[in-house]
């Protein structure tokens, strides 16, 4: 049987951080069981980076050799650049003739994120931003994907893209794009060093591609149980930003770490040290391969207009269906 | 020096009536002075008509006959298909991104004809419908068109036009957009037969293709001075639907038309025969020749097929361009 068609993306905003990382596994892992188009969603990336765009073209390729060094296998996945594949700016426009603006509206995030954006200083109450959900939705539909990795929070956009799929069916009675399931994937939730969020803005992420000494002095700066003052004080684990990580990426030696932190056996210095040490022996071959990869950059080229070839042909497929029944 | 670049298209949503004749006049006139890119635009069409697109194509390619009937020159200007140029679907998705969605809500005939067209049953609150005048921006700015023959209705577009393609250039600060310029085109008003604005939604109009029978059954149903009963009472031409297709298509009678009218001395079967032989001597070689035309299907393609080409290639460096800027 055919493998069924995955359809998910990144905006290349900027640097991917370890959170990223927990993604791009899950999408690794996808490689095998599905037929996965991989996008550098940059056409997104305008909605909120439209006043000062000059960073996306380096962004994005920042972002493919991530990807690339983590494992993104091309030879598995279409990897490809929004922008290069002109039928999902088509499709955007085809769809937005049936669109009822109440929905694009009513997206939870629509608001918020407005708010959010306009205490930075950006302005984003433009008629993009508003259509992102939209834009999302001719992405998925326009390889007709049948499943979307997708987190808690884009759930509603990916509610949008089935519910715009069904009327575009319903209208024009013809069984065009089959209904997108979301794929719930089990992403570990990695705090910020300061244990907010991470994120870029917050500046409190830890880079995938990164080198020994930046990345420990990261390690250093995480928030740690504030009630332990001297190393012998008795600590609590459960509201330590490091002790989160070891309990990612430090499985065997977790519960012992916990142990010892609670007795006021190990002192921060000493557990920092530790984690920073781990995710340096997980992180440096992904380091190593990027480099190694970056050193050529026609290579990088090529595989991107490999993966856009492919995807226009399958994207070309969908919009001459679309076309004709649309009449244009 | 350089002729000066036009813009204008027209929507193919049915006939051509008598009223677009006066605008197409004016388009083969500018045909002479400036670089003319004249554009059925299918993509605006869907607006209103996404719900049964049935009929796109069709008026498409009898809009197409109309215009090359009347004198449209394709030697002379570009004609083109709005869908088939991909770089309009590529700019409207990209200029969306730095437009303001007060700047859409705010066009004055923007909730008119939500309201007016929910009358006849259509629903058009939606994103594509609230982005029309962000799509005509498109297509003006993607030839960088330097004027833009307009009737007074579309100043408002047309102005939208102008703002969006100087926050381009003052945002990224470069001049890549031109201010288009309105031609204010001196067209005279031709009325329904029953006196209200000539209309395919009103079934009131006088198409530009039709034939002796129909052509002089619409004439015979035109609204004349309801207070003239019997054929020698005394008439008043100023409220008369006949008198005013005398003005403008039969100039070397009108006067005395007018005359015999308020005395009594026409009666409106006679003014009206008058009118519809002028018409049809007026209207006859354009049937003729569009007769001829629509016999070669493959004309027609050929035709639209190079006037594609040109405008992609017109359209495309100005894509370039923008992409460039925007770092996609």
């Amino acid at each position: 049987m055919d493998k069924k068609r995955i359809f998910s993306g990144m905006r290349p905003t900027g640097d991917l951080h370890i959170g990223h990382l927990s993604v791009l596994e899950n999408w690794i892992k996808l490689q095998e069981e599905y037929e996965c188009i991989y996008g550098v969603v940059d056409l997104h990336a305008l909605t909120t980076a439209y006043e000062d765009p000059s960073e996306i073209r380096k962004n994005g390729r920042n972002m493919l050799l991530d990807w690339l060094s983590v494992g993104l296998d091309p030879e598995k996945s279409t990897i490809m650049l929004q922008s290069s594949v002109k039928q999902h700016s088509e499709l955007h426009l085809l769809l937005s003739m049936l669109t009822p603006l109440s929905w694009l509206e009513r997206v939870p995030t629509y608001k918020d994120q407005i708010q959010q954006l306009s205490q930075t200083g950006k302005n984003i109450t433009t008629y993009g931003f508003l259509g992102y959900p939209l834009l999302m939705a001719a992405d998925i539909l326009v390889y007709k994907s049948e499943v979307v990795p997708v987190g808690e929070d884009q759930l509603a956009h990916l509610e949008l893209t089935r519910e715009l799929g069904r009327r575009f069916n319903h209208l024009y009675g013809k069984e065009i794009f089959p209904e997108p399931k979301a794929l719930l994937a089990e992403v570990p939730m990695v705090p910020g060093i300061d244990k907010r969020k991470m994120s870029k803005s917050y500046n409190n992420y830890i880079p995938i591609y990164s080198n020994h000494k930046d990345l420990q002095e990261k390690v250093r700066q995480m928030i740690t149980d504030p009630a332990r003052i001297k190393k012998d004080d008795p600590g609590n684990p459960d509201i330590c930003v490091v002790y989160s990580y070891h309990k990612i990426y430090n499985k065997d030696e977790e519960k012992e770490i916990a142990d010892l932190c609670r007795k006021g056996q190990i002192g921060c210095v000493q557990c920092k040290k530790k984690l920073g040490d781990k995710l340096i022996s997980f992180l440096e071959p992904i380091w190593l391969k990027r480099e190694e990869l970056a050193k050529d950059e026609k290579v990088l080229d090529e595989i991107l207009e490999a993966g856009n070839i492919k995807a226009r042909e399958m994207a070309e497929r969908t919009l001459q269906e679309v076309r004709d029944i649309m009449g244009v």
